[in-house]
């Protein structure tokens, strides 16, 4: 053993240590996000925490390995550790494409690691709910996809009022500022547009500086369109058909909840139509949710070219959500039963009753030896619904005495009828 | 983004993808594992994948570090994967050591990475089920932790034909072998006993070599000995307290199911007291679980000394032992309805009955404009078990057709009570 100086280690920054009430109502958030997504017809995977360096950064270009958790070189492989589902499920999917009955529609619940500063619903190690579709390019797979989120977040009890999803499409975002700018500023244009909520006027300035200020302007104010002032017939084909597609989503979800944003433009550069962002009503966290179509992507992982669009969804920002709007399913932790071990000689037989018991039941005895006033304090400290008393009399009578502890009140009642019960 | 040309990415070596066939059944396992721990009064708990390497190292000592993935330095930390539960469970009990009422009786159920050979139910990056007792050092928690594992495997149907545990105390051991060798050769030949199953006796006797030949031949004695064979009077006090350790928990558990096994050393250097292992009867695969009692760990961790136990059994291995036996659990994929839209006109329709029909079923709904027989093919492909046919008419009528995939047989509903149904 190495000699540790007896001091107390410390957890790595921006990771979670889950409890027993944290982990609890992780599973059960994550047993309603399931829940949703198996009755939207959604299957659960899981792909691997380690993936190889160029996986990793194929999808969201050399920017983004900063952020990932590199390991030392094994054997010459160059290994990292994923900051996103959809790398891996695209890689899943392209193993398996020639034999998989297409949309194939996936959902995982997983761990992710980035390297980035830890802050308010921003961890290093996080949790996410992730949905995609693959091999639909129809507008009803991304209103699929956007439906699912809505209503994993409506199962959790939050409302319209508590949050709402802001909708655009690429192709007319895109269309209209390529009759503003060239093509060649478009990414530059794009990343500084999905800023823009997070920083100052001044500042969204700064970063369009490369252009004449009259371009800017402009920028400006198509970024303050709303859809239905949006004039079709003047639009470039590019724009016409993300339009197109954009009013079809909305016609299948409705405005109630969704809303369109010109401006919501996800920073990474692989989406190809719809793009969403789910926020809170209030504006207080960071994003809930987001995702989009990303057409090009499977062909990209060296697959058969196909449309595919999904979502992702952070824990770590939900549960703050929830905690402020007092959604947090309620948890309950401590055994239905403690069995009281009145003397040492019955032992043998109050673990049989437990192990009884065990059969239907979470039950909890005593492992320390302790008196009878300690185990009801142990008991109670515990959080266990009932006590059972067992001492020689019981054993012989075969009758015992049961306490619930929220109420106080005892019964006593036939072993045998307990254990069947 | 980067090029890539269009090659196909590979999953790492020892990684495994869960498509949703193997996640649903993991699911179903770990589902199980969980009522059991939560039916024996634990509690779940789940710790950061990525701890620091001086905590990694801590227990298992410098030569674990050659298993362990590192990370490329961050901000000067040295960071690693988990390997195993136990040290980090460890340290969020050092934590909160204060506050818990004892025994803390924590499972989890998550992923560990080892940077191995990857062989059969050996792999890189693989899930355990793990149980700890944190605050008993009495035989009853020993004997608690065992029937945890015992149950856990029982649940999934497998029987005292399928498995045994084989069962000893360091305690007893490690008194026996101190009259034959020095207190300075303890650590090798316990390493040499632990190995002693998988080398030939060649092998054995070179890992000993250090020893006179004499004294080989009295381990090896020693290792044939049956406990009721075991000479009380003849042991040092070490052993004696570990024979009645040993006998104590045997006698909670029975001998049925667990077997007194002299030669179960555990290679790992912290274990202080009982030692267990679970095989398959017909000794085919590696060990099922493993654990034992390591009442120095918790001071080694910072925290005032407090005795524990506890084990972990791989998923890997079980899932091998399953299949052999038949004992799978039976996983059917396919949503319980899939909705078959027969012409575009009526989508928004065939949606809302899709979106009443999720409150309580899982259903699938064309997403891909395809024609009805084409619908009908996906909805076979995918394994639902019903399919509702809707047009026009249907959508007049209020009346839909609902074909049962399995039977073939066909019948009309309302749609009022299919959603009310």
């Amino acid at each position: 053993m190495v000699s540790t100086d007896c001091m107390a280690f410390r957890r790595v920054k921006g990771t979670v240590d889950y409890f027993p009430e944290d982990r609890l109502l992780q599973n059960m958030v994550f047993d309603i996000f399931r829940s949703a997504a198996i009755r939207y017809g959604f299957s659960e995977v899981e792909a691997p925490a380690l993936e190889s360096m160029p996986l990793l950064a194929a999808k969201s270009g050399e920017e983004i390995k900063k952020q990932i958790f590199t390991l030392d070189k094994r054997s010459g492989e160059e290994l990292g550790m994923r900051f996103e589902f959809t790398a891996s499920l695209a890689r899943m999917f392209v193993e398996r494409q020639k034999s998989l009955a297409k949309p194939v529609k996936w959902f995982s619940l997983g761990r992710m690691w980035r390297y980035e500063q830890p802050q308010a619903g921003r961890l290093r190690e996080f949790y996410q709910f992730n949905a995609e579709i693959f091999g639909s390019g129809r507008p009803e797979s991304d209103a699929e996809a956007i439906s699912l989120a809505i209503e994993s977040l409506k199962a959790l009890g939050l409302t319209k009022k508590d949050f709402f999803v802001n909708i655009n499409n690429r192709k007319l975002l895109q269309g209209l500022l390529l009759d503003i700018i060239p093509k060649s500023r478009l990414a530059d244009v794009l990343r500084a547009i999905d800023k823009r909520e997070k920083i100052t006027e001044q500042e969204f300035d700064k970063e369009l500086s490369f252009l004449e200020k009259q371009k800017i302007i402009k920028i400006k104010e198509l970024l303050q369109q709303d859809l239905d002032a949006l004039d079709y017939s003047s639009m470039n084909n590019m724009a016409r058909e993300g339009y197109d597609e954009l009013k079809s989503v909305l016609g299948f979800l409705g405005r109630d909840i969704v809303r369109f944003s010109i401006s919501t433009a996800r920073g990474l550069a692989y989406y190809t139509g719809t793009v969403f962002e789910v926020y809170d009503a209030k504006g207080k966290y960071r994003a809930l949710a987001g995702g989009g179509r990303y057409d090009r992507m499977i062909e990209l992982f060296g697959g058969q070219s196909t449309p595919a669009t999904g979502f992702a969804m952070g824990y770590a920002t939900l549960l703050l959500l929830l905690k402020e709007k007092g959604l947090l399913p309620k948890i309950s932790l401590g055994p239905d039963y403690y069995i009281a071990v009145v003397s040492d000689d019955i032992r043998k037989e109050a673990l049989k009753l437990a192990s009884g018991l065990r059969k239907k039941y979470s039950v909890d005895i005593d492992l320390m030896k302790r008196t009878l006033s300690k185990q009801l304090k142990y008991a109670d400290s515990i959080g266990a619904r009932k006590v059972i008393v067992l001492g020689p009399d019981e054993l012989k009578s075969r009758e015992v005495k049961i306490k619930d502890m929220a109420t106080g009140k005892e019964k006593r009642i036939k072993i045998s009828s307990l254990i069947q019960s």
